[in-house]
């Protein structure tokens, strides 16, 4: 495990995106439309490859859509969507699918999902779907959508590939949003360096990388908004692999309620 | 390894770390050194190319270190660090070099740096420096030092490259350090889709993209902890160049105190 974090002669890292033609349907299986797409722009999966994928085309193949017509918003979802021009239906939806309310000021709703997630209107999401007649939730268990897309990908190809299922959050503090891993399978999340020695010799105290989040924020580079590219190859990159147990997944992310000094 | 002319697929980015032996001197040239490293290396920058440095051997080429001989570390400071096991005197120039406690809590200490970032221990830090002799601040400026190490590009290659200096800060409700733009130049840090549809015709509301961080994030990756990789280039991303006024630097993705509600 050391020589896969150490020892290893500092290369590139190369991020390839795969652009993916038509909406993907329920009920499809991901990894076959993935391959598909890789090899029709010549991208062939290597053992050791990451792919991450939006968490929005996993969604919507494991069918985690919402049809807004459907939704009857309350009456407190209707007073806050006229005094922000914004959409009632959505915004109900997001305190539905919220396990608890964070945050609630202006046209702001910061929820904790039930995985845990900390993020905007409980993840819940009209763009990039069908003009606004469905809402987009998150998948109901992102680590096992990864799980499950890392077992066709090795079934198909013969070969072991990590999975990073991802989505875009906002932050306290900065501006704008990042890339966020909400679900891993075949790798560790988090490298741990505490323990261990720089250089020259100090130890390292508080040293934890989340080089899930990392991955994800360098998928989201290619992986744009208004392009259709909802995945993409990272290659190159010497990530820890899971032990029998699994990898944790991306629940391992989440800061335990009581170590949070910001809840 | 492969090679600086690999063919590239389209669209896919590279991300080429750039190791730097021995240790940089107070004034000494960062722009040469690195020029100077990444020809033995075999790489060579390109217009358009990004450079990502970490702050560490920014801050040291400028000479924002501290002899930790030389604090005198308060009451308070010594009381802290007998309890949690840790040095006093770190503890004292955090302290010192914060502008506002923003958390103070067991053994951690959030704080407001007089830059306006939020992290942990006003950026200060002890490890890979000098076995403990010394601690390293945050550049005085980094958006000025990201602008110094573009110049000085500029004027020895003739080529027109986008800087980020970065950080390792921690956040709230997730594990682990990410990658931070602390100082940008030659590029727009922040992407803003908002006004823009989606491919199915649907407005884009909230969505402005932190590139500069995940462009930190993704040099994170190469530009490790353990290793003497304290830079990378990243090539194939096509950033929106900054006006005459220039990128508003990395000050620009500090969200405003009264948008902010995590103070």
């Amino acid at each position: 495990m050391e020589s896969n974090t150490t020892k290893r002669a500092p290369g590139e890292l190369r991020i390839l995106p795969i652009a993916v033609s038509g909406e993907i349907r329920v009920g499809e299986s991901l990894g076959e439309r993935l391959i598909v797409a890789a090899r029709s722009l010549r991208l062939h999966f290597q053992d050791g490859d990451i792919l991450v994928v939006k968490h929005k085309i996993v969604s919507k193949a494991e069918g985690a859509l919402v049809a807004l017509d459907e939704i009857q918003p309350s009456a407190a979802s209707r007073a806050w969507a006229r005094r922000y021009g914004l959409d009632a239906r959505v915004r109900e939806l997001a305190v539905r699918e919220s396990g608890r309310i964070v945050r609630r000021k202006r046209n702001v709703l910061i929820t904790e999902t039930r995985h845990g997630f900390i993020c905007a209107n409980s993840g819940v999401d009209v763009s990039n779907v069908d003009g606004g007649r469905h809402a987009v939730l998150l998948p109901v268990d992102p680590d096992r959508s990864a799980a499950k897309l890392r077992r066709e990908l090795k079934k198909r190809l013969g070969i072991e590939i990590a999975v990073i299922v991802s989505d875009s959050f906002g932050r306290p503090w900065r501006v704008g949003l990042t890339e966020v891993a909400i679900g891993v399978a075949g790798m560790r999340p988090l490298v741990d360096y505490r323990g261990r020695r720089d250089p020259h010799g100090y130890p390292l105290h508080a040293t934890v990388d989340a080089v899930a989040d990392e991955l994800a924020c360098a998928a989201g580079l290619v992986c744009g908004k208004l392009a259709s590219t909802p995945a993409c190859i990272i290659r190159g990159y010497a990530y820890i692999h899971e032990n029998r147990r699994g990898s944790g997944g991306a629940q391992q992310m989440i800061r335990p309620a009581h170590q949070d000094l910001f809840r």
